[in-house]
C-alpha cells in the first residue's frame, strides 16, 4: 500500500458551539431532554439564546472535534463539512485550519448561516445540545473531495448527517467510494435521538459500509434495539469488523473479530463539561488505529484524551494531546 | 437624593475577546510587547489570527466586563458601547443583556465589523491585548443616553475610548452632564501605552471631570511620569477624591481624602489568564461603594473578583459573584 497523505478524513457538520451553564430547572422550563442533542430551527435557536445566560463561543461538530483531537495527537487529518461565508464560518476555519487540518470545502455564500450548537451545561457536568444546522445541510456529493478520501487509511462519518437528505447521499458515496479504494470507514452513530430518526438506514450502513462503528450504550443498544449491552457488541460484531463502544465512567469495550478488550475509564481530575467526550475517546483510538498501537493501548488513548476534554468547557482540547500520551506513556 | 434606577453606567468599547493560548516564542516572532494592548488595523487583524492557534470567542471589552461583574454581584446596570449588526455583536449584545445589564446602543449597520481583541495567553497567564476596534470608534455623542447618565449613582468611563477622536467628545460631553446633575464619574486609565498616549487629555479628564480613577502601578506612574508608586498616590489625590491603585499579587491602595487603605491580593487558587483582572476589581469595588460599603470591603470585594477572574480562560467571571462574595462574609 502505498504511503498516505492523511490518516483520517472527516466528514461531518461544521458548527460553532455556543456553552453556556443553567441549572436543571431551564432544562424542564424549556422542555429538553438532559443529555440529548436535538435539532432546531432559527426561530427556536434565536429563542433559547435569548433565554441562556452569558456563553461562551468555540468550535464544535463531533466530527470535527475527533478530527481536531487527532490532530493534537500530531495525525495528518483533512476535515470535509460546510460553514457559510460569515464570522461563525470564519472560527470554525480558523480554528481547525490552525491545528494543521487540511479544510477546503467552499462556505456557502447564500442560504442560512453557520450551524450553530446552544449546549446548556448543568451543575453536574452534562450537556444538553441545541442544533441549528444551518449551512451544514448545503453539504452534497460536489463537496466530497475523491482524491482526499482515497488518500486516507481512514475516512469517519458522522451519523448526524443522516439528518439530513442530501448530506446522507453525499455521505453514502464517500463510503462507497472509500471502500473501492480500500480505505476503512468508520462511523459515528453520533446519538441515540438520531439512531431513532435512522434506524434501518443506520443498520444499513453498518452492514453495508462501515468497517469500524462507534456507539456508547443508549446508541448501540437503540440501533439493534436490545436491552443488554452485550447483545448489542455481539449483533454489531456480525455487521462490521469492529466496534467500539464507550460507557462514560465505565470506561468502554472494544469488540472485534477475535477479541473483546475492556478498557477503564480515565480517571478525570474534575468533570466540567462532558461535552465532547465521545468524539474524543475516537480521536485516541483512532490516532492508536493509524499508527499500529494494539487495540488495547488505541482503546486507553481514546480514554486518556475523553479525560482531558471533560475537564473544562467545551469539546476541543485544550493540552496538546501528543504530549499528554507522552507524559502518560501511551506513545514513544 | 432620589433613588436612582442604575448603580453603574458604564460608556466603553464593545468588544468581542478571541483568546488563543502561545509560547513566548510567538510574542517574540510578531513583535508583540508582553502584558499590553495595541490597536491593530483589520489587515494585521486578519494577518494575527491567521498565525495564532484555535481560539475560544467570549464577550470582553474593559468596561464592558466591570459591568458584566458588578451584574454578577447584583448591581443595576447600563451599559453604553457601539457593536455592528453582524454575529459578534449579537454575541456581545447577549452576553451583557443575559446578567441583566441594559444595553440599547444602536449597532452599526454600515461600516466596519463589531470590535475584536485578539488576545494572546502565556503559560504564565499573562496576556497580550491586540484590538480591531471596528465599529466601536463609531459612538458619539448621540449615543449617550443622557437620562441613563443622570440615573446612575456612578458612570465608569473607559480610557481606551481616549484612542478616538468622536468617542473622546461623547465621553467628555458624558462626563460634564454627570457632574450637573450630581453623578460621580469613575475613570479606568485602562493601559500604560494609552495613557502615554493621551497623557495631557488624561490629566485634564483626571483633575476636571474625574471623581474617582481606577489605574494599576505602570499607569499611575505615567500619568504623572514618576517613578514611585507611592509619590503618584499623592498627586492623584491632589487631582480627585479617591484613587484606587492596583498592583497585581502586591494587592491595593486605596487612596483617599483623609485614609489610605492597603489590602491583599486575594489568594486565586490558579493564575490561567490575567485578563480582566483590573476591570473585576473595578466590579467589586464599585459594586461595594454603590451598597455603602466601607472602602477596606470595597478593595477586598475587587480582589474576590479579581481572584475569581484569573482562575479561568476569559475576562468575565464564571461563578455568580454575589455567591462567592457571600461565601466569604463579604457581602450579607
Amino acid at each position: 500500500m502505498a504511503e498516505k497523505t492523511y490518516d483520517v478524513v472527516g466528514i461531518g457538520n461544521a458548527i460553532v458551539d455556543i456553552i453556556a451553564r443553567c441549572d436543571e430547572g431551564f432544562l424542564t422550563k424549556h422542555d429538553l431532554a438532559k443529555g440529548f442533542m436535538r435539532l432546531i430551527d432559527a426561530e427556536q435557536a434565536a429563542h433559547l439564546y435569548e433565554a441562556m445566560g452569558p456563553a461562551i463561543e468555540r468550535s464544535g461538530g463531533s466530527v470535527a472535534n475527533t478530527i481536531a483531537g487527532l490532530a493534537s495527537f500530531g495525525a495528518k487529518c483533512g476535515f470535509i463539512g460546510r460553514v457559510a461565508a460569515d464570522q461563525f464560518g470564519g472560527i470554525f476555519r480558523h480554528d481547525i485550519r490552525s491545528l494543521g487540518v487540511v479544510y477546503e470545502t467552499e462556505p456557502a455564500t447564500d442560504g442560512p448561516p453557520t450551524a450553530r450548537c446552544l449546549i446548556l451545561v448543568t451543575p453536574d457536568g452534562e450537556r444538553t445540545m441545541n442544533t441549528f444546522l444551518g449551512a451544514s445541510v448545503d453539504l452534497s456529493a460536489a463537496d466530497i473531495d475523491q482524491a482526499m478520501i482515497e488518500n486516507s487509511k481512514i475516512i469517519y462519518l458522522e451519523g448526524y448527517l443522516f439528518d439530513r437528505h442530501e448530506a446522507k447521499k453525499a455521505f453514502r458515496n464517500a463510503a462507497r467510494r472509500a471502500q473501492k479504494a480500500g480505505v476503512k470507514v468508520a462511523l459515528s452513530l453520533s446519538d441515540a435521538f438520531c439512531v431513532d430518526r435512522h434506524r434501518n438506514d443506520f443498520r444499513k450502513l453498518v452492514r453495508e459500509g462501515a468497517d469500524i462503528v462507534f456507539a456508547n450504550e443508549k446508541e448501540i443498544t437503540s440501533l439493534y434495539q436490545v436491552n443488554s449491552f452485550e447483545e448489542a457488541a455481539d449483533l454489531a460484531l456480525e455487521d462490521c469488523e469492529m466496534a467500539v463502544l464507550t460507557r462514560s465512567e465505565a470506561g468502554s469495550l472494544i469488540v472485534a473479530k477475535g477479541e473483546t478488550i475492556e478498557v477503564s475509564a480515565w480517571p478525570a481530575p474534575q468533570v466540567v463539561d462532558v461535552t465532547g467526550a465521545g468524539d474524543l475517546y475516537a480521536s485516541g483510538f483512532l490516532y492508536g488505529l493509524t499508527h499500529g498501537a494494539p487495540l488495547e493501548i488505541c482503546g486507553k488513548l481514546g480514554s486518556l484524551a475523553a479525560a482531558e476534554v471533560i475537564s473544562h468547557i467545551g469539546a476541543r482540547p485544550e493540552v496538546p494531546l501528543d504530549k499528554l500520551a507522552k507524559e502518560h506513556g501511551l506513545i514513544a
